[in-house]
């Protein structure tokens, strides 16, 4: 049980006054916050790809993270043994859940045949571990992208077998989840999107995506996987311009092909800013529609243009996705997934448990504020009262579809001019917000 | 005639060795390019609220424009005097369109009814112009976010009587429209969007959004008006964040709210680069929907943050531009309208002449080179050839909907590895649209 | 005493359990954190331009203040009214000094000579408010960009009499400021950049710039001032490119042209965050130089790419700056002046207060959160210990300048490699201010 | 003579009928533009990083260039292979010179010393086919970024062991450019930056930066190499922040520390966008500074927040820099770099041709263009004439330093108000550059 981070003890709450830097200072997994404890709220997973198998490289230089359970062979022995000190990590930091991509797990094999048969050694012992920790698989799901038979996209290549390779992965890798017994599988767009228009036929790559997701939708009846579908929304990185860029696109997608009814969706913060939208708004685009599933946690730096993918510490950002999150009503399938990694000169072990502790304290106090707020309930009654006037005779006519512009202009024209407006008091309402933080 | 731009004779057609700075050197409007004219081809208009009404002022300082018709008075005749400036522009100009909001045109009054009055008044001048010179209104519509009523918004507003004014306005202004002959009217999401989430009901908001397009379908049906409806997507400024966001956000919306039969967008270059889309994206993004009707012809800098609407002169962003157009068979009711305003620093009637002339000559020479790309043929062919191998058995049967995750792996498993993809050629492609240039 | 906000009384601190918007939750003026008052510390600037000039428009529509004491007219009675208005607003919140603009405070007249006329008549009332309250002046400045005499700039226009203008304007405003005890003078570039390098000289531009600036110098020698003059970076807005677009542009023309020893920074987070730097960054490079004077303290918007003024509320922003101006010691003229305006949806009088509490409690919370930090010592301490190596003999030699590369490369050699780096810890030190918010 | 590139002929001049896409439109070496041919005007230089040792990796995915005479080893043999490999290129390109880091070249070894004696048996190659080709050393430069022992900076290192180390490599990397006849050595600030402010000193940092800088001049004069030192600026990335960040930086940081005489500039394209720049701002900067040495041509996309190092194709960004080029009285010992790599995509090495002979053929036109614009004199008589006024007596007494304020106001009072300006005529001037491209 100690084998691989033999310094770091089970990771305790010691509450707001501690200073040691392996405790938590907020996240008290069985406190409870309205009717739900902390852990229930907030589901938090741990990704394997940025925890155990980012070798902390970056375009211009080596990786240089120093991770003493691997031996650096391409085996699945060392794959095993990864997997080992992944729920080790899992059981003493306290996440409840974990996600990972098929390529993270297991090496990749000479054939497709090989990397199946690979991918399942290393199942084995997820299963074993899963079993003895307690720890659940939030979502699977499939790399198509880092191997060059992926450079121009998997299910929206021109190559038709590198469509048919993808499928073949998303098969297994769904096949692999269900059997884990994984609460949902992820479409992130990898590659699905263009470097350059001049070579790029939009529309059909378009619809070949949607095909590509009505197959996943079929083979999922077909073994009963009831995991949720996610779709992921990214606008670009690795490629210049990705299809599912931000909610508004991929709900877009989704309804133009009728996969609106099997996906929902998993936002990253960091995918919404580099959107150019607030998290905030693409939590709220998404719960608008009824198609909000699970966050991947992240934050990114406001002043870079790529995904940095770092950890969230920004009680503001928190408390914002907890209210989205709180208001409406909890998370089901997904929860708070931590998509992001450590620096590259946080490079020792002990650098991912400080990571994910600040994260998971800084959902903690998000969710701490943001249900104070809610409770206090100054913020959504000043919202519920601004469109009061909508609450009358005339603005139920129009909200039911009832009015016409003849009636409107007999109404305002008489009175020749519309009433006052009031103040959005927006200073204020951030004000009240800081009163909570 | 030449009562308002006495020294500036009509403009013609140069050529290409021509230095004069008042004569066009690519846009011949009567020569032909395929099977229509440049004039027919390109559909070029005019906007009153940039070239006639727009003081060239800026957050820190006040106007610079001087107008020698404009007497400064906030009359009924001084609008006349205007409308006649402009006729008169459009005309040396060769334009043979132009497009107006109802305020940029008649002074606001102190009630509804009395700025009815007052664009009645002006339009009756604009009928007698239209009538004399040929001139047509590509698309009106209505100015809903200058007057304080609408610093919430008008169709999102939580104030139900900006709402309701609205509604009159836009019904005023759909009418004017129908009876000067317009091709369509536009609905720019002015400041549909908000300042702040926290004081905002985006999910209410919206509702009264899809409400009020509604509401103007049904009249347009009333009154028999059969132009074309334009939305047309910006991502910010003036609010944070606009609904209407980009042609995605745009067609989500249509769709959601059963509207998409109803509209097609009108295309702006700058608002595609703010919301972070190459102008050739968005295009190709509403081609795809068979959604594109128009463009508002302007172009970014791409190091500033907010709108500059400069006048286009980039022949690579006009070429784009007329790749796609001329690749759905061109402008229907559309046209190349010019969204564009001289700098501030371009004070004088002159520069409206010279920026017009300029925009003009870089869509006519992006039309040329773009036609001769689609002559030559060896651009589609290449898209087309990258793509061959969808044209096969398996790749008919997955495009049809009749393949299985089961079935690609049964193909891909005994392969082991995809067939080699081919090189996608950027800068090859790249190159070859420099020869055309 | 209470005639302009009759509903608003004195402004008292609260503490942090007060729900009183009107209330200080943090900032206790006479509390004292390490050797000073919170007032003394934060010395609060409250701008007159955008508090009491600004009519809240923007470039899609007009102004939305509600102003009781503007009775709309260009008159010196009118501007002398609202001098009382802004006394009686300092004197409630409790602001110890306040900033202005010659033009903000009196009307420009059809003569030079008039507008220095009007400016005398507001400022005699200026003078009979400081000594009734006590309230005094951070610093004065010109308003060199609103009038279309400087479209092309003030000290870089290629108008010469634009440059004599602007000239005779800051002598005035210099003379003005030293008659009400102001302690600094502020140069802020208006509009002293281009629109388009096609038209400009910039040497010739940054000679004369720097020409404007020493005849300034000479003038407050020659006048016995002895304030401070602060020099504003900004990077873009009004004009595409602002010749002092950050610390490093402003210190690389100020040592150019020998003004370093003349001129300190005044720096403002909104336009560090335009030119692509944290806050903390510019603060650093400038106190780095011992350049650093005072700060404008405000927020931009991370998302939006203009200067969106905004007043601060982000504790780690706030903390971040007085980690900074506490380490370098505190001010000495200068202080953290609030140029932020209200959004135009806020335009009622009680939200100047709403807007100036949020952010004088943020920055209050701020310096305690900062001296808690330096305080606690584990901050400072792992930075320096990060540093040790350098602390040795070769170190110091290699810090004196008596080092050699061939020396260098003779303690390498040998080595083969060099001795291994330690975890930068970010994360870590992420969390550790996380435990002081 | 055609080991490697056995399907590709010499690259001649095929003119601008040429369809061939091995075949200049443009470039035609010999021709005479001005006093010089085009290869003594663009000095052409190909990067040996991106064209021969990058593997067309991204952070998603392995690397995709097919590369023949690569067989995958560490080994020197295959190191010289490559070496060959690039001769045959420069030679069919046509390219006159090259540069490099000393990693890029050779394989680094276990030890400093075996990286040394790997590096010179390479150079052994370099030196022989510099003599059978002609082809010549640009600038040489050391890789201070890829190995982990940088990861915190090399010069700005908290280590001073990666000082060291650093400081061996750049002697070492210094005599081999020396040896080569390079004719120059380039400083690219690699990670000398930061990742996060809380655990850095910024100020000692810069001292080191400066330091390490001062041991080269020491060390250059000492081995009586002649070449220009050049620094890089670049804003961001593989740091958060670089101390070099623009132009303005670097001249403010060489400055302060007295390194000004011993350094000229290398601008990237696309260091200068990321910074906020257009890349005709950096150069007339550094111009304006007696600092322009040599450009590293490329593009990048400006939708896009990383260096994406494109080639450069777009005829405006080619002309706004022979403009400036031709200004300053071209070239000494710089030259036009292509700091470029195809995109991953284009992963074969017909590829690398396609995309040299693009950017070749674009400057080319660049010059050819900004030739013709000076010629023809309009733009430059514009220029001259908008700042006449200036050439006045009083303009003389000004830029003279013989002015004063009072003089100023005694001149300006009288009048009331300046002389009205003239228009800017930017969309005038916009419409020139058209004539000739
Ligand atoms: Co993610
Ligand atoms: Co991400
Ligand atoms: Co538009
Ligand atoms: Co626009
Ligand atoms: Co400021
Ligand atoms: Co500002
Ligand atoms: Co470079
Ligand atoms: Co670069």
């Amino acid at each position: 049980m100690s084998e691989f981070f033999p310094e770091v003890p089970k990771i305790v709450y010691g509450g707001p006054t501690s200073r040691n830097p392996l405790e938590f200072k907020h996240y008290n997994p069985d406190e409870v916050i309205g009717d739900k404890t902390l852990k229930e709220h907030l589901r938090f997973s741990v990704v394997y790809w940025h925890t155990f198998s980012n070798p902390l490289s970056d375009p211009f230089g080596a990786g240089t993270a120093v991770r003493p359970w691997d031996d650096g062979s391409n085996s699945v022995p060392n794959a095993q043994r990864k997997a080992r000190a992944a729920f080790e990590f899992f059981e003493k930091l306290g996440a409840p859940f974990y996600a990972f991509h098929d390529r993270d797990v297991a090496p990749e094999g000479k054939t497709l045949r090989e990397s199946h048969a690979n991918l399942d050694e290393v199942v084995k012992v997820f299963k074993d571990e899963q079993a003895r920790t307690g720890v659940k698989l939030l979502w699977g799901t499939a790399n198509l992208f880092s191997n060059p038979r992926y450079m121009h996209g998997a299910a929206t290549s021109p190559n038709l077998d590198a469509f048919a390779y993808a499928g073949a992965q998303v098969k297994k890798a769904m096949e692999v989840t269900h059997d884990l017994g994984g609460g949902g599988y992820t479409f992130w767009g990898g590659r699905e999107g263009y470097s350059t228009l001049l070579n790029t036929d939009m529309k059909r790559e378009l619809d070949h995506l949607a095909r590509f997701l009505h197959l996943a939708v079929d083979y999922k009846k077909q073994i009963g996987f009831t995991g949720t579908f996610y779709i992921e929304p990214k606008p670009k990185e690795p490629t210049k311009h990705q299809y599912d860029s931000d909610t508004a696109a991929c709900l877009n997608f989704l309804r133009t092909y009728d996969l609106l009814p099997h996906f929902k969706l998993n936002l990253e913060s960091n995918h919404a800013t580099l959107a150019g939208h607030e998290m905030m708004h693409e939590l709220e685009a998404a719960i608008g529609a009824g198609a909000l599933g699970s966050i991947d946690a992240n934050t990114g730096d406001p002043l870079l243009g790529w995904d940095t993918d770092q950890f969230p510490t920004s009680i503001y950002l928190t408390t914002q996705c907890m209210l989205c999150i709180l208001g409406m009503g909890g998370f089901t399938t997904g929860g708070v997934n931590f998509d992001a990694k450590v620096r590259r000169e946080s490079f020792e072990p002990i650098d991912l448990f400080h990571a994910h502790i600040g994260g998971m304290d800084a959902f903690a106090r998000g969710l701490k504020v943001a249900h104070a707020i809610i409770a206090d309930g100054r913020l959504s009654s000043f919202v519920t009262e601004r469109y009061r006037s909508w609450d009358s005779e005339l603005g139920r006519r129009i909200e039911s579809g009832n009015a016409t512009l003849t009636e409107l202009e007999a109404y305002i024209l008489p009175k020749g001019e519309a009433n006052k407006n009031a103040s959005g008091r927006q200073e204020m309402l951030e004000n009240l917000i800081n009163e909570f933080i």
